[in-house]
């Protein structure tokens, strides 16, 4: 068990009535455990809890009158993580996979993974199956992919990416999730909390299914997985955005925070480390 | 009630093992119901029935051998139809919206939403909002985008179809739905069988949530709304494919079919007439 | 006769050696002659002047170690135009076109008129052919395309503003020469300083091919065509960009301006006003 | 000095009055002589010759009432190649490089060289440059994209390509243009006949600008370099169309042929064989 405590603070002044939908509370799992809670809104304004989707995710909903609007939330995150031996984790054949899982293989957004068929197999056809393809996959994207603050925007999508060759988190998490789903390999979406990630901020990851579960990988490297929290689930960025907002409201300031007590970084994958679950 | 009796046969030639996953049998929801139901299957082949999303769409999923397939499928359907005064139709306010009709305001692989705002809002702002709305949106795809069989392909989205101002059902649809999502109108995707089609075949059709329901849209407008039977419900056409084939197999023939003792016809949305609502 | 006080002034920091070349002088036409040139650079750097294409641009190229790079130009420029009544400026057929005309009718990076033949012919086949239906077109831009700064970036092509509906001078008039092409109107990119023009700042804008030579039109409306002043001609901005450098440089401030004699507002394309032939 | 015999008959159904370009007779060089050339119309047709730009192409104009249309044309090109090692062969520095070769370091319609910068350079930068950097990126496309008939059609781009990995002549030409403009090496596209190409076909291949002149390359290595034929040149496929039809007309047949007396394979580029140039 990891124990991670995770802030963030977001500043908005909003100047029309406004919706808003907080994605920024940790989900909570069989792997993920919330304790000691808080939410601070400033000003004091009704808001509820909502069950994002069928994955634990916790939104937060509120209508704002024009104001400036705070939005205060910290945590203690208990991650009990499923670990498994890399080598024992096969890819699972299309007749066996479970019903649910078979969405994360259609193309989405910003993963066309129609389009790269040939692209995927050309390079990942000679890697073992299960999960070294996804983790070839995750190196490729890490490798050929320039990590460049602001080289993409909202509407970059895998393929603008592939082509661009630079990216942020969201974008590594794309290319690699495109690529699993052209080889067969349900992917998706996460986003969340990450102990270590420098400079802090939320990050984008992804999760390949394999044997009977979910695994995370971070085609990043900027951060442990074993560090890693779970906000949101889902197709792709899309489906998972820190925040959403109808209305008229512009983002003053933020700040996010994950740190752990344990070193989170002698879990990282590596030479003889375990696969991470906490699907 | 009306009642339509849906067939369809699809012939591949199988040449290598490959796992399918049909989805050619109409939904089973309050207000559909499924009679005297019959598929074959030759050679015969284990299968299982599945259902694919919450909507109670059905899979039949089986894994065959190299040979050739053949699977036909009839059935009565009875359709019990939710009727509305279009003008009663109102557009719910974001805060008001279901969680779970949330994601279908995302923008999806067809359905580029993110993109198209400055373009929605210019064109659809001056209509009224609510029913009308939507039909605005359904009738400017009409009367903009030409019907041209194999002017696009399964790659195709709502940008490049409306750059090249040519397509299919499903083009219509993508483009419709695309719209609707720009303009905050959650919409999705629907396939299914439609009396009085031609040339016969699986028609993709779109719904927008409105009021208190989703309400079913046509832009096509080449069979009454009245007469869609549903079979597949997701965020686009990758969503609801007829057919999702993992393997080597090549449709050789295809006969699809959808027939009502009613004249379905009389319902169709015009002067008057109500909005139907099946989901 | 009119007469066009221009200047510019552009001031790099160079930190690596670089290679430049600048279009900002204007192009000497039988239309457009230039008295009192001036260009100062510095520091005092060895520079020669080479005619670009056969339209008459001339470039000022140049080779700079590290420094803070200063070049200012200014010209008296004499414009000449050709003027003719718009209803005798009829659209030539394709067989008379003349033989360099022909390139300006092919797609070019910023314009894919091979994808919009269909969307031209359907928003403009009802306009009468001939200057009419280039102003129909540049009116249609003008009317559909918002005017905002920092919408679109170097990459963004007529097809992308089609989707987005917003853009500067250079995607007004991309945008424009697209539709044109897709007609089967020959048209082409011009660079310049524009009189009136405000913020003042280089400019982008169009020739349509009619009748027996290239006439003007701005299809952002930001200044009279009769005070533009051609630098650059080419199949779109790629091949006009006031300054190519390979090498490092930070541009670290522009100013340009272009002040008239005469009100040239006079001359401007409206009821009854003469269009401008300046090529 | 190499002799070949090239022969194309292109048979149309005309069915409303139609203005033709062909870009089928080889151009005349230094590099290319014409002999015994041959062309038959019929039904007999008035037709003129023009040169279609500067570099020795020649159109064959013709208007043409409803008809069956057969263009039938046959000579004998004499090839007089300038040879160099490769290893002679420098990429030139940007400000030595001729005025009219600049526009073949713009992007293009299907040559989109200003989105590839990253990626040329992390896949090049490491082969010395010159011919053999050149020679590297035809190997890099032969390799990495797949020859399929029919996989791309004529709105496909280079991105296009690098994205679905397949491709014809002309798809591969466009890739390697777009990434020798992205390393800051001028190159253009051909198209001609190709000696020994199976099936025979009009062929599209490129050249890059090295130390002194054009030099040719083709990345399907489907034919020997030293027995293609100049037809067209251009900045890519847009200017470069065998046929350019305003009018109604549909393609009924096209038999293309090109043989030589010499065996042409020995000329190769290889191992110690020379570069080719005709331009």
């Amino acid at each position: 068990m990891t124990q991670v405590d995770v802030t963030s603070e977001l500043l908005y002044r909003v100047t029309a009535p406004t919706s808003f939908i907080f994605n920024i509370a940790p989900a909570i799992t069989d792997c993920q455990a919330i304790k000691d809670e808080k939410l601070t809104i400033s000003p004091q304004i009704e808001f509820s809890w909502c069950a994002l989707n069928g994955y634990g995710s916790r939104g937060i909903r509120l209508n704002v009158q024009p104001c400036d609007l705070k939005i205060a939330y910290l945590a203690e995150v208990s991650l009990f993580a499923e670990m498994a031996p890399p080598k024992i984790l096969d890819e699972v054949d299309h007749p066996e996979l479970p019903v649910e899982v078979l969405p994360f293989l259609n193309p989405s957004r910003y993963c066309e993974s129609d389009r790269l068929g040939q692209f995927a197999w050309r390079e990942f056809s000679g890697v073992p199956s299960g999960h070294s393809r996804v983790q070839a996959v995750a190196d490729w994207v890490n490798k050929n992919i320039s990590y460049i603050s602001g080289s993409t925007d909202v509407s970059s999508s895998a393929c603008d990416v592939l082509i661009q060759r630079t990216g942020v988190c969201r974008d590594f998490a794309h290319v690699s999730i495109t690529l699993c789903r052209a080889l067969g390999i349900p992917a998706r979406y996460v986003s969340g909390y990450a102990v270590g990630l420098q400079p802090p901020d939320f990050h984008g990851f992804f999760e390949a299914y394999l044997h009977d579960r979910w695994y995370l990988f971070d085609a990043t490297k900027m951060a442990p997985v074993s560090g890693l929290v779970r906000i949101g689930v889902g197709r792709d960025a899309a489906d998972s955005s820190f925040a959403t907002i109808v209305g008229q409201a512009q983002l003053q300031s933020m700040s996010v925070g994950a740190v752990s007590n344990q070193s989170v970084a002698q879990n990282q994958v590596g030479e003889g480390a375990n696969a991470i679950s906490t699907a």
